[in-house]
Order: C-alpha cells, then sequence, then structure tokens
C-alpha cells in the first residue's frame, strides 16, 4: 500500500517532465487524464484511512485537511479549464495548481521525518525572522552609507553604469555581496578612486557575511535541536507509557510484595514484537534484563525491553565453510591452512592489495587506448577477482555476504560489474570495431571506484565513513526537503521565465545564437560565459538552475540574465536564498555537526555497557573454551568483521555482534537520554514508578 | 610597561609599510635603524623577565626560547647584510626574516588569548588533517573520473582552451569548485555537451562542498571546545587549590569541630584582592557567603570567594541630581515633575524619537544639497540634542554616563560628533565656498550611525546585539590571529609575485595601462574587471588581497593574474585556503556558534540564583519602603538601566545591577561547569573538601 502511494505522487510529481513547457513534449489530455488517475488514487487512499482511524483524530489532524484541500482544489478542474481554454485563445495561461504538488508528498503518512523537518523550520522561523530584520536593517543602514559615500563621486562600474547612485540598486548589490558572489567586483570602483574605501567593504563582509551568517547558523541549529528534543521527549514519554500498561496486562504476584513478569510471557511479548529475533539475541537479552537468575522480572527491567530491541545486536549463524562439508580433506590440508593464515588474514595481504590499488590508479590515469595499459587493466581485474575468491574460500560465503557487511558488498558489486562492463565493451569492439562511448563511460567510473577501498583498511577514514553511511538515511530526508522545495520553485520560475533564454546548438541558424536567442543579452557576462542552457525552459534544466543558485557563485548573473526582467528575478532569488540557504542548508549542516559530536562525544548509556559487559562476559568465558579446541573457521568469522566486538557462542553456533543503534530515531534518543531522563521521572503518571526510575539514573 | 611592549610591536609590524615594496619609501637604514632600536627593546624586555621569575621555569618555556631564537636570527643582521650587498649590486634579494615578526606578537607573555587559540588549533590539527586527507582523497578520485569522462570528448571551455585534459589542472579547478569560486563556468562545457554530466557535478558539489565543509566544521568545533574545556578545567582547579591555601592560612577554630574564617579576615582579604569594590557590594556577598547569620563562614563558602566575585555586580551610587541641589525649587516644581513622568519615561516619548528618527533615515536617504534637505538635517540634530538634554535634567548626570551605559555613551558621542562636524562644515564652507569632501563623508556617516540607536528600542534585537557586543573582546583575538597569519602570508606573497602586476592611473602612459602594465594580462577577465589594484606591491594592497582570497569569490582569477606564474601561485592559494578559511574562519565560526548556545541554554548557576534571590529580598523589603516616600530621584535611576534588574538600597543609597559574567573565562567556565564540577571533587587533594563539594552540587 505504502509502495503504491509513493508511486503515484512520484508520477504525479514527474508530470512535470511532459507538461509545457516539457523535456519530452506530450499532448494535455495525455498529462490531465495521468493527473486526474493520481488524484482519484490519493482520494481513495485518504477514504479507506479515515475508516481505519477514529472520526475526531482524522477531523484534527491539519495534514488531512491539507490533502483534501489540495486534492478538492486539483480536481476541482477549474484550473486545467482555465489553462486549457485559454492555450486553445492563445493567450499566456499560468498553471498554479502545480505548486501544489508536492506538498502531497510532505502530508501523506508516511511522510513522517518530512513532516517533522517541516515542523522543526516552522517553529524555529520566528527566531530565525528576528535575526533577519537585523541583518537587512544592518544591511540597509550599509547602503545608505554607501550612497552617501559614493553617490556623489560619479564613479563607475566596469560595464560604464554609473557607480552606488540608486539605493535600490545599493541594497541589492550588497545582499549579493553578503553571498560574495559579486565578491571584488562591487568593491573595485571605490577601491580603485581610494585605497580608505576598502575598509567600508571589510567591515561590511566581516558584520554580514560571517557575523551574521554565523548567527543564522547558530539560531537555526539551536531551534532544530530544541524542537527535536521535545519531539524525542514525547516519543519516549508515550513509549514508557504503553510499557506501563503493558506491565499491568502481564503482571502476577513476585516473590515479595512486588509485582513481576515472567520469563515466559516475556518470551512471548518478545515473539510477538520481533518475530525473527534469533534465540540466542533473546537469551542475551533476558539475561541482563534478569540480572539476579530470578527467572521473573520487575516493572523497571521490563520497561527497559524497547530500548534493548533498540540496540542493534548482529546475530550471525557460524557455519561450517561449504568447501570444508564438500571437500574436508582437501579444505583443511596443511598447505589450505597455510595459505588463510599467511595471506588473507594478516596485514601483509591488505597492505599488498592496497598497493595493487594505487599502482592500479596509476594505470587509470594513463591514456586508456594504448594497448599496453588496456592488457594491464585485465590484470588488475585478475587480481580483484582473486581477491575476492580468496575471501570466499576463507569465509563462510553467507557470512562474507551477510548484510552489514558493507564492504564485501561494495567490493563484490563493483568488480563483478567491471569485469561484466569490459566484456560487453570487448564484444561490441571486436565485432564492430567501435566503441560505445557510454559503455566505455561506465567502465571507466567502475574502475575509478574500485579505488575507494582503500579508505577502508586505515582505521581513521574508517570512522568518518562509518558516520556519514549513519547519517545517510537522514540525509535522504534533506533530499526529500529539497526536492519539494526546489519543486515549488522550478514550478514558480518556469511560469515566469520560461522561453526568455533560448539554448540553441551550434548548427542553430538563429540570429542571435551568440546571445542565447534574444538580442537583450548581446554581449553580457552569460552569453560570453556559454550560460545559455541555464534556463527555466524545462523542469531539468530549472532543478539544475536552482541548484547553482544554491551554490550562489555567479547567481546575479545567471538570474538576472536568465530571467532578463530584472525586478521579478530579483525578489524570486532572495526569496530562494533565504528559504533554501540561509534555512534548509543550514539545517543540513547542524545536522552534520550534532551527528559528528555524538559520534564524538556521546558515551553509552546504561543499558548499552550492561549490554556489552555481558557480551564481554560471555566471550572471555568462551575465550577460554577456545583455546581447548576451537574449529578455524569460528577464528575466521571472528576476523572477518572488524570495528566490531565479536562473541563466539561456541554452544549455540551463534555470533554476536554489538553495534550501536539500529534507527535514526534511537540515535537520537541516546542524545537527549542525559537530559531527560530526570524530567521524565517527575512527568510519570505512577507516583511508584517515578521512584524506581530516579533511583536507577 | 605592557602598553611600552605593544607599541613596539606594533613599530616592528608597521615598519612593512616602510621597507621595499613600500606604501610610504624609507631608505634602507632608517627602517634598519627603527628595526634593531624594537629588537633592543625586545632584549631588554626579556632580560627583565628572565630576572623576575625562576630560571627553571624559564628555561621551561617554549615561548621565551621561541622569543630567543626569533631575536638572535633577526639581530645577527646576516638577513639585513645579504639584503642590503644584494640590493647595491642590482640581485633580487629576498628578506625572509619580516616573516618571523609577528610571531614575536604570539610569544609576548601579554599574547595569553592569542596563544590558547594557536595552541588549541595546534591540539586539532591531527584531527584535521584526517579528514583533509579523505577529502583530498575524495576530490582525487574524482578528478580520476573527470579525466576519464570529459578527456577525450575534444570539449573546449569558454576560452578555446582544451577542457579537463590535464590531470593536475582538474585536481586544481576541482578544489577552486568546492569553494564555489568557478561554479557555473566549469561545468558548463561538459553540461552543454549532455545534460546528464550535470549529475556528476551536482554529486562533487553535494560530497566535496556541502558534506566536507560540514565535516570540517564539526572536527574544527569539537576539538576547539574540547580543548577550551580542558584548559577552563585546569584552571577552575589551580583556582580552588589557591583558595583552599588561602583558607589554611586564615582558618581559626569555630563554634564546632569545623574550622572557619571570621567577616573580619574576609573582608581584609576582599578589600586586598579589590580595592575598589564597594560596601554595599562587600556586605551582599558577605550575606550571600554566610547564610545563616554567624558572622563566620565554612571552607566551603569561602572557596565560592571568585566566583562571587566574578559575577558581575554594577553599584551606582545614587545621588541627588545637581540641578536639585542648585535650584531645589525649579527641579522640584510640579511642571518640571510633569515633564519628567510625562515625556521623559514613559513608552510615548520612545516612540516619538524611533518615528523622528525614521523619518530622519528617509531625509537622508534624499540629496544633501538640495537646501530644504538640509535645514532639515539641523532640524533634526536640535532634536537630537534636545533628547539628550531632557534627559540629562532627568537622570543624575554621573549614573547617565556610568561605564556600562553602551547606549548612552554611543548616542551622546555621534550626536556631539555630529554637531561638531556640520559647524566645521558650515564655516569651511562659509569661509571658502567650497565644501571639503573628508568633513562631509565623517558627517555623512556620523548621521547614519545615529539611526543604529532604532535597535536599542525593540527587546529582541537588543538580546542578540548584547550577545555580540559580549563576544567583542573574543572576536579581537581572532582579529590579532587573522593579523599574524595574513602578515606572515603578506611578506611571502610580496616576495613572490610583487610588481608583477601594475595598477597605473588614468593619465599614465604605460603602453599596457588597459593590461595592468604587462602584455601577459592583455585581453583576460582580470584586466577586463579592473582588478589590478589587486596586487602584492605593497602590504595594503596585499592585506586586502589576502581578504579577497579570504572571501574566496574570483579568487582564482586575482591569485592567477596578479601572480601570472602559476604553480607557485595555486600553492599559495591552497595553502591559504586551508589554513585561514577550513581552520581560522570555522573557529570563528564555532565561537560565534558557542556564544549563541551558551545565550540560549545555559542555565545560571547556583551561586547566580541566590545573588539574584538575595538582590531581589532586598528589592522587595525597598518596595514597600518606597510606597511610603521615595524621593522622585530613586525613580528616575531605577528606570533609567532597561535591561537589567535594579535595587534600591535606600539606607546606603546605592543601587545594585546584576549583569552576567565579567570575563571571557568566567563565562566559559560557566559553559562547563555542569560537566566540571564532579571531576573536580575526585581530583580535589582534600579529602573532607571533595565531600563538601559534592555534596553541594
Amino acid at each position: 500500500m505504502q509502495m503504491i502511494v509513493y508511486v503515484f505522487i512520484f508520477v504525479d510529481l514527474a508530470l512535470a517532465l511532459f507538461e509545457d513547457p516539457a523535456v519530452i513534449p506530450m499532448p494535455i489530455w495525455g498529462t490531465s487524464l495521468v493527473e486526474m488517475i493520481c488524484l482519484i488514487v490519493f482520494t481513495a487512499r485518504l477514504f479507506h484511512y479515515a475508516k481505519v482511524i477514529p472520526r475526531i483524530r482524522f477531523w484534527k489532524d491539519p495534514k488531512n485537511i491539507c490533502i483534501i484541500v489540495i486534492i478538492l482544489v486539483r480536481l476541482s478542474l477549474i484550473d486545467i479549464i482555465i489553462y486549457g481554454s485559454l492555450k486553445s485563445t492563445g493567450y499566456n495561461a499560468v498553471r498554479w495548481s502545480r505548486v501544489l504538488r508536492p506538498l502531497l508528498l510532505v502530508n501523506v503518512t508516511e511522510g513522517r521525518q518530512l513532516r517533522r523537518a517541516f515542523r522543526s523550520i516552522r517553529n524555529a522561523l520566528p527566531q530565525i525572522l528576528y535575526v533577519f530584520f537585523l541583518f537587512m536593517f544592518s544591511m540597509l543602514l550599509f547602503s545608505l552609507m554607501a550612497l552617501k559615500l559614493f553617490g556623489k563621486r560619479n564613479l563607475f562600474t566596469v560595464d560604464g553604469e554609473p557607480y552606488f547612485t540608486n539605493f535600490l540598486d545599493i541594497v541589492f548589490d550588497l545582499y549579493v555581496l553578503v553571498t560574495t558572489a559579486n565578491s571584488p567586483d562591487v568593491m573595485m570602483p571605490a577601491y580603485n578612486y581610494n585605497s580608505f574605501f576598502a575598509l567600508f567593504f571589510i567591515l561590511y563582509i566581516l558584520i554580514n557575511t560571517y557575523i551574521f551568517m554565523s548567527v543564522f547558523l547558530a539560531v537555526v541549529y539551536n531551534n532544530y535541536k530544541k524542537h527535536l528534543k521535545e519531539e524525542v521527549r514525547q516519543l519516549v514519554k508515550s513509549k514508557r507509557q504503553k510499557m506501563l500498561r503493558a506491565f499491568a496486562v502481564l503482571q502476577q504476584p513476585g516473590s515479595g510484595e512486588e509485582l513481576v513478569v515472567s520469563q515466559e510471557n516475556w518470551n512471548q511479548l518478545v515473539h510477538l514484537v520481533q518475530p525473527d529475533i534469533s534465540n540466542a539475541h533473546r537469551e542475551l537479552l533476558w539475561s541482563i534484563s534478569d540480572d539476579c537468575n530470578k527467572s521473573h522480572i520487575g516493572k523497571l527491567a521490563f520497561v527497559q525491553l524497547p530500548d534493548l530491541l533498540n540496540i542493534q545486536v548482529i546475530t550471525m549463524k557460524s557455519r561450517p565453510h561449504p568447501l570444508h562439508i564438500w571437500f574436508p580433506l582437501l579444505y583443511d590440508s596443511s598447505v589450505s591452512r597455510l595459505s588463510e593464515n599467511a595471506v588473507v588474514f594478516y596485514r601483509a595481504f591488505v597492505y599488498i592489495y592496497d598497493l595493487i590499488i594505487l599502482v592500479n590508479a596509476i594505470f587509470i590515469g594513463l591514456d586508456e587506448e594504448n594497448p599496453l595499459i588496456a592488457y594491464a587493466e585485465w590484470a588488475f581485474l585478475a587480481l580483484y577477482l582473486l581477491e575476492i575468491l580468496l575471501k570466499l574460500y576463507t569465509w563462510e560465503p553467507r557470512a562474507f555476504f551477510a548484510k552489514h557487511q558493507f564492504w564485501n558488498w561494495f567490493d563484490s558489486v563493483i568488480i563483478v560489474a567491471a569485469l561484466v562492463g569490459a566484456i560487453v565493451n570487448l564484444c561490441i569492439k571486436s565485432s564492430d570495431g567501435y566503441t560505445s562511448r557510454q559503455i566505455l563511460d561506465i567502465v571507466l567510473i567502475l574502475r575509478v571506484l574500485r579505488l575507494i577501498r582503500v579508505v577502508d583498511s586505515i582505521k581513521r577514514f574508517r570512522t568518518i565513513i562509518n558516520t556519514l553511511i549513519k547519517i545517510g538515511p537522514t540525509i535522504l530526508t534533506f533530499g526529500q526537503l529539497i526536492l519539494v522545495v526546489y519543486y515549488i520553485f522550478a514550478m514558480v520560475g518556469m511560469e515566469l521565465f520560461k522561453e526568455k533564454v533560448k539554448y540553441l546548438e551550434a548548427d542553430s541558424t538563429d540570429p542571435y545564437k551568440d546571445s542565447c536567442g534574444t538580442p537583450l543579452l548581446r554581449g553580457t557576462t552569460f552569453a560570453k560565459n556559454n550560460y545559455c542552457k541555464n534556463n527555466f525552459n524545462n523542469v531539468v534544466s530549472s532543478f539544475i538552475l536552482l541548484l547553482e543558485l544554491t551554490v550562489v557563485n555567479q547567481w546575479h548573473d545567471i538570474l538576472s540574465a536568465s530571467a532578463v526582467s530584472h525586478v521579478s528575478a530579483r525578489l524570486f532569488f532572495v526569496f530562494f536564498h533565504i528559504v533554501v540557504v540561509i534555512i534548509i542548508i543550514n539545517i543540513f549542516v547542524a545536522f552534520i555537526l550534532e551527528a559528528f559530536f555524538v559520534e564524538y562525544t556521546v558515551e553509552k548509556s546504561d543499558l548499552q555497557t550492561s549490554l556489552e559487559k555481558k557480551i564481554e562476559e560471555l566471550e572471555l568465558s568462551v575465550d577460554k573454551y577456545k583455546q581447548l579446541s576451537c574449529p578455524f573457521f569460528c577464528l575466521r568469522a571472528q576476523q572477518s568483521v572488524h570495528g566490531f566486538k565479536a562473541v563466539w557462542l561456541y554452544n549455540n553456533l551463534f555470533h554476536l555482534f554489538f553495534s550501536g543503534y539500529k534507527t535514526v530515531d534511537g540515535l537520537l534518543q541516546r542524545m537527549f537520554e542525559a537530559d531527560l531522563s530526570l524530567e521524565d521521572a517527575d512527568d510519570m503518571d505512577d507516583p511508584n514508578f517515578s521512584n524506581i526510575t530516579f533511583d536507577s539514573v
């Protein structure tokens, strides 16, 4: 069901590719029909949702109202009818309802993370606005000063226009200076006139670019954190209350006065909540909850359950190697064992392959059409394949390709893809005598990607990369956020500025070919720099143009030219800059900062510590056992997962790896746990429970 | 003594203005003589310092060794002699010892804050380097990919040069792209060829510009904070140990078993430590330390003393207004009282003047040569003067111009300066019939600065501004840091690139006037944009050029042209970018972030709370009294200081205002107090004391 809704949202958004101004033109009845179908699906989904949840809650939820309004507006067809009729009579019509499309993505029930991001922006808005007003005030003061200082001096810009004589132009120029896009240019006439005037611009940049932009980051960061903390607090509170209710259902009188839950009930509950949990993992969790081996646990230990389940423990079944089963004599022979110990497991092996990768990097840099280099490439491919095969020979294949073995997967996929690509390329070449550029491109990219592997063998790099991989899902949330905002701005931009600038191919016969198809741009920087393709003529180029505006450099040239009309383009950009650069990019930066701080500073929680201790205890007891008689594959499996603690539970052939948290929510909860525990203790409904929590803290 | 050392360091650094390449040329024997004198002063200072402190500590301190080496190198004259002799024989000589000059500023005993900043950078360096290597690695991979993808496609840049064919050029272009300085340009040839290639650049910008730059900020921020915390911890620890030793000296047996310090001794100590403390302030502090009125305090309360003294309590003597003394009848008349109550104190007065300022802003925007506007300006000046006089009429002058009354000072200085400027301008104009541009500039700037006043009447703006004012001293430390780094880079840049580019006045007859005096730059963007003044021909223009490089936009144009020689210029900039933009600017951003977080989140300490409570208690008792009979000037003084809590101690005519911390160290200590208190309790030498601290936490 979720997938279907997402597919239809995607189709709905993708319509922009086919609607006028289109990448791939389609008749208007076609796009309208598809849009209708999408809207019907969304309506059906909404009806279904309304049936499932209570009526009062449905009407109280602002997101449902929002969806209904959007669907009604778009279903009413007013927009399409007006557009169609105006279009047919030759008028320039505006389809403003397209702006509403991405809002559906935000309001669908599944977009929880995205809504959270929007909510946190909304909550930070008043604070941001105050700083923004102060920033605007400072900008206006500087503009006034610039007008008074430079306006009467008869200075001229490089283009021969009067310098700093119009107040509104000055304000805009100084706004651009905040983004550093016109950095030395705007200063040069004054600086050439008198070196002391550079002071004015230095002061301006210091205050408005450096200090105010940092203050924006501080305000956005602080509000984002505060809001997140409040949300997590609510989450933790409701979770604990639910667990207390569950306890009330399962409780039974214990040995003393206290009420307890038996191991049996607990096991059943865990099975219900997480059907795929392994026995070893469950037993480990129970042994932590039931510290004194009483085979029942109290209220406090019971409430911990969701936190325990939230800690990721990777369970790995330790099976004998298939070759060991099929060819036991060969696989256990002393030569084979030597190769395992001497080659695959030890540092030398890693170093040799790092060296091979470096040599490979140099070879990639050389001309690939030289036959010698082409042959060397095959040799490298063979070496990489050999490495994977050697690893597979010593590690149990299912352990090697376990879900969490990111780098093994990465290696194998890249190498196999490169092999396939190279062979396809060879086939095409030998049959046609002609190299397909597309396939060659892919092969070349795969070759370069292979080099990333080096990173994994340096420990310091690995921690940074691991942090980045961990925040991957949240970066995706920001991707959605950016998509929504870009889509809205692209729609508005296309309606306002489409076809103002044209990109003409080299063989075009247009008289204004060199000035982007319009006489207005003749001789401008825009035309000279070949920027003609930066326009709002279709969705794809609009998105790329917006990305360039996000990066900010040269945006005043790009925008003033691609829009040709001045004032609306300026307003468009200033608004875009505030929303995307000042707010969203700062939230993005704030999130990365927070993620790295957590990685650097947050200590392990009590639960994590006790879990680790338990695992270590078990490992200790195993260590003793291992020295007696450990089959070779146990040693292997232990070394295969670096960075994690491996545990060898010999009796049930399971490995347990401890590795951080499963979800972003879990991480966030840990981040704020220190601040939360005390507050929650006070908030708790049950007075007894509050005491217990308090003691445990 | 301190002042003298600073003056000579300043003179030493300022020598760069007079040495070749000079702003104001001076003969070589002149600058050498001044340099000699400076060096002799530094040596004398060092001898003096060596006599005062123990010999072992002197030789253990790396900064002393550093100073000795610098002075020896520079005193040996080798540098000057080689330079002079080579110069006289016509060779191009390099004076490399000038690079050492700013290091003296760092190593002088007084530069503690600056040294701390350098130490924190040094400690953060390994972490930064790891991220930097990873960043370089990612950049090299992308460059390799770009070479493979675009190198064989026969694309050309706007200048007609082959696009992405040389690996090292690609690396440099992509490094520039990280700084966003060549943002769309570097992409355009590939994008024009095929829209899909935009993906390559989008991915590159996302990873290297957004993610890696944020990671740099995170690493710098985190290390900076960690290091600062450790330094503050050491400071707090040594402070407490010193206080314990002081207690051991002053202690005497108390009522029970515990040892105490009597009020008499405590008073003496406070008088010794802070001779200018007011009696009211001292009594307030004592009443907080001695909670139970026992007229002696225990160890714990004694140790608090430095923290108590660190909390800023503004003491204001409440004197009767001079007019009240001189013309009591007139000043106390009912008309006079009406004016006080109805005009100056109430909101209406503030609103009216805000409105006047806004109208004034519009008038400033208009043409000042119009006689009507010029007359209006006199009217505004009169209005502002009237405001200050009215305020002085109602407030006691010494209270109005107290040290902490920032805005009163600001207003008065600006208005009086504007008045003086306007009168001088009028005199010159009426005598010569000619307006001096310089004086007019100053008058105009003062007029605009007057508008800043509006900010103070909006509460939200005031808090932001107050935070910025508070971090002012630390921004000065960063200013010194930047000065040191800029100076070194300017010296190196001047030796490498001087006279490569010349700025020629409009009336010059040089054949290459339009291309900055060199045929190499004919037709380049650099020459076309009038960038000729961006050169390394003297210290001032070098500093401004370095500032432009810090802002980063257009730097590749600026640098490649102003240096003309390519490779050294590239290395120069990359190094400059790493040091200034990646490290120092990030520390600057980190500090502003931290300051705002403290402002937003850190709660008051126990001591602060008890101090405030005490002040409030006193105020409560006064409030009752005030209703009986409060002289009018008490009401006045209380309302004069907004933002602070005012206390009226009627019996001794003192006002106490509570307002945050005195020093940056105090603020820092508060920031980390929560984390420090427990650790310190464990570290304490005295076991009894450790318990006491722990209880109090």
